[in-house]
């Protein structure tokens, strides 16, 4: 081999913008819906398409492809010097049932444009690049999300990860041999220097302000609960309004609790009531009970745990006031997580390396990398979506955003792992 | 036939208190539950066992019976006077699909047991009596309900009642001739002095006063509606609180604005949302859409007017302050019916008779008896129902609260049809 120097790849270096996004748009193919979005449930053929489909890309290029026994990939690209950790660019390539071309995907296939750009620019890194896919992010058939990367993280047992079933009664384990990803690596054996995850933001902060790059600093804590309201049936037509313990309009006064308690806590702080179930659900029935579910995210761990307890008090009020029962249960809580400040720094110098304008985001959703975020240095990139939607067939990225982002991810790990560009040529 | 005259009845005539109980008990049979109420669709094999059973009951005492196309039934004994139109007692025998054993029931049997008795004590009145066994009541087979005495009424079409299907698709007349009750007399033709109606208050007001009979002067108009709320679905985690348009959050304030102006109409303005339909149904997604009901009733016409008209003026407002659309549609509404005052007057007048305490009260649900109020002199007798629960398996009245009624119904008809004593003996 050639010695090599280091080189300053500065803000000439870029992706090949059209080549991350035909691979967007042809493993997009996988599970495509009729109206232009994905469907690709964890472990589901469509996902066995996709994993094939990257591994196959891995091995034209020469890079070491491994599977743990979750059925995370590790698509390896070797650095110079063996004795370095792995910087590693990582998220997932299942989608929602009605999923959108981008959510976990762009931060895969833009990894993967990241290793071929700098194959073709004669680039060695020092330490080596590995590029992970995540199983099972979404938690939309196997319960709970982000399995693969919490397994890897400890946070989840993996003998409780791989015994989860779906609707079917299909095991994690069963799913992953079915679909022959269920390797023989121990999850969360691996060790690695770093980790950078590119994601499309899911919110319409950046869209709003015009701005192509959110540096994530901070995810959001999250605790949800169960809620049930007791209130009595009774003949919507016979029963006096004061004489009524209506369950409906109690829990009305209780949403409109939490709106206010989040809005207390603005920006960092949401609340939200997705599912509400109204009981017996008829016309001319005043509703004897509703159960629903209730969520609060905040950054800061001392104000989620205000909004929790805000909204039991509330639930207290509004339950001596009327006569009903108002009940909140935690059923699921995940701290704030605070990424790696030097990971942080790395990639808001990254971006202004390619003059892009950035924000500092907070992360509301989790991610792969809030899970591994307690076992190795960690931060996201965002770039915009339209709208904010996401979890959607109508989820949509520009080409440029994309290109973007990927380009701060390129950047951000060649910061990370060292840059040395081969001689010769 | 020997010579009659006019006799005194007074407080000395009563039903038998053990014999309508008994019938009612033995009735309960046709369509039982497990949980001791009754499940008996309108035109089921249930309800042709119990209408089998009726007819049996009214053949055994040589009373005539007749059925009409829309198969209500008319069980008349026979008056002194062939001149005069027969005064009616009429309510109906089916129930809802978890229904009690009072609701409709109650009036049908009471009536049963006023022939009964005036067989037994040996008087015949002037004008001959009818009990009516209305078809289809309850709706909840076949929409809409109070089908037997609406089309009687002409205020529902025979072709369009007739053509109602179930669930399974099957009409109103196919059903009728499947249980052998689509008569050939048309529904309508016949004429009457008066009817009488017997029922449970299915409301909490007569057993929280502690008093046994209600004399029902009125009945609230309905109006109902389809309501939506149209938000914007998005991130649960990732849609700062001021971004959100959140279906539920402004279902929620109209919830309570509804509450408020039925509130403002109160004691006699009721307003209710018995269904909501929360979308998409996910915890982490902020709702996208609410589809709803909602119904406001009033005895008065204006008030029930001015109460849909708040209704949508606080859509407007609500839809205006928070960007989202909410919107309420009229499908369906009733004027209110006041009942014919000599009826009501008699009704007090029986109860008076029987030394029986007795409120003025408005019927806030529909019934037969608000069906027929346009073609014949009509009013009803309440008695208390246990915590006013109705339309409910645990649906309960005790013996004597139904002995009461029964004797004012019996009392009521008998001065409206005219009282004379069978001489001999």
């Amino acid at each position: 081999m050639l010695a090599t120097r280091k080189s300053q790849t500065g803000q000439n270096l870029t992706i090949n913008g059209d080549r991350l996004w035909s691979t967007l748009m042809e493993t997009a193919q996988f599970g495509a819906t009729r109206k232009g979005g994905i469907k690709r449930l964890a472990l589901s053929d469509e996902d066995r398409l996709v994993r094939n489909w990257l591994v196959a890309k891995a091995r034209e290029r020469g890079y070491s492809v491994g599977v743990d026994d979750l059925g995370n990939i590790y698509v390896q690209r070797a650095g110079r010097d063996p004795d370095k950790l792995p910087v590693a660019m990582g998220s997932h390539l299942d989608t929602q049932p009605t999923g959108g071309k981008f959510d976990g995907v762009l931060g895969v296939l833009a990894g993967l444009e990241v290793l071929r750009t700098l194959d073709d620019a004669g680039i060695e890194t020092d330490a080596p690049l590995c590029l992970i896919n995540w199983t099972n992010e979404e938690g939309a058939r196997f319960a709970p999300g982000e399995m693969g990367s919490e397994v890897f993280a400890g946070d989840v047992e993996r003998s409780f990860a791989l015994t989860r079933m779906d609707a079917n009664g299909i095991t994690v384990a069963d799913a992953l041999a079915g679909i022959g990803y269920r390797g023989t690596e121990r999850t969360g054996e691996r060790r690695f220097a770093a980790m950078v995850e590119l994601h499309i933001e899911q919110g319409p902060t950046l869209e709003a302000e015009g701005v192509p790059i959110g540096v994530v600093s901070h995810a959001k804590g999250q605790i949800w609960c169960n809620g049930v309201v007791e209130g009595r049936e009774s003949h919507a037509g016979t029963t006096p309004m004061h004489l009524r313990k209506d369950a409906l309009t109690a829990f009305a006064e209780f949403a409109l609790a939490v709106e206010a308690i989040a809005r207390a806590e603005a920006p960092g702080g949401v609340g939200t009531i997705g599912v509400a179930e109204i009981g017996p659900g008829s016309r001319n029935t005043v509703p004897g009970g509703v159960q629903f579910s209730l969520e609060f995210r905040h950054p800061e761990a001392q104000a989620l745990a205000r909004m929790y307890a805000d909204a039991h008090a509330a639930a207290a009020r509004i339950s001596n006031a009327r006569g009903v029962g108002v009940m909140v249960e935690k059923i699921w809580s995940k701290a704030p997580v605070t990424f790696a400040p030097e990971v942080v720094e790395t990639i808001s110098h990254a971006a202004d390396t390619l003059g892009l304008k950035h924000l500092p985001m907070i992360s509301g959703a989790g991610h792969d990398a809030c899970a591994v975020a307690t076992v190795m240095p960690t931060a996201m990139i965002f770039v915009p979506c339209k709208d904010g939607i996401s979890h959607n067939e109508a989820e949509s990225a520009t080409p440029s955003d994309c290109a973007d982002g990927a380009n701060v991810l390129l950047h951000s790990v060649l910061a990370l792992a060292g840059v040395h560009q081969k001689a010769g040529g």
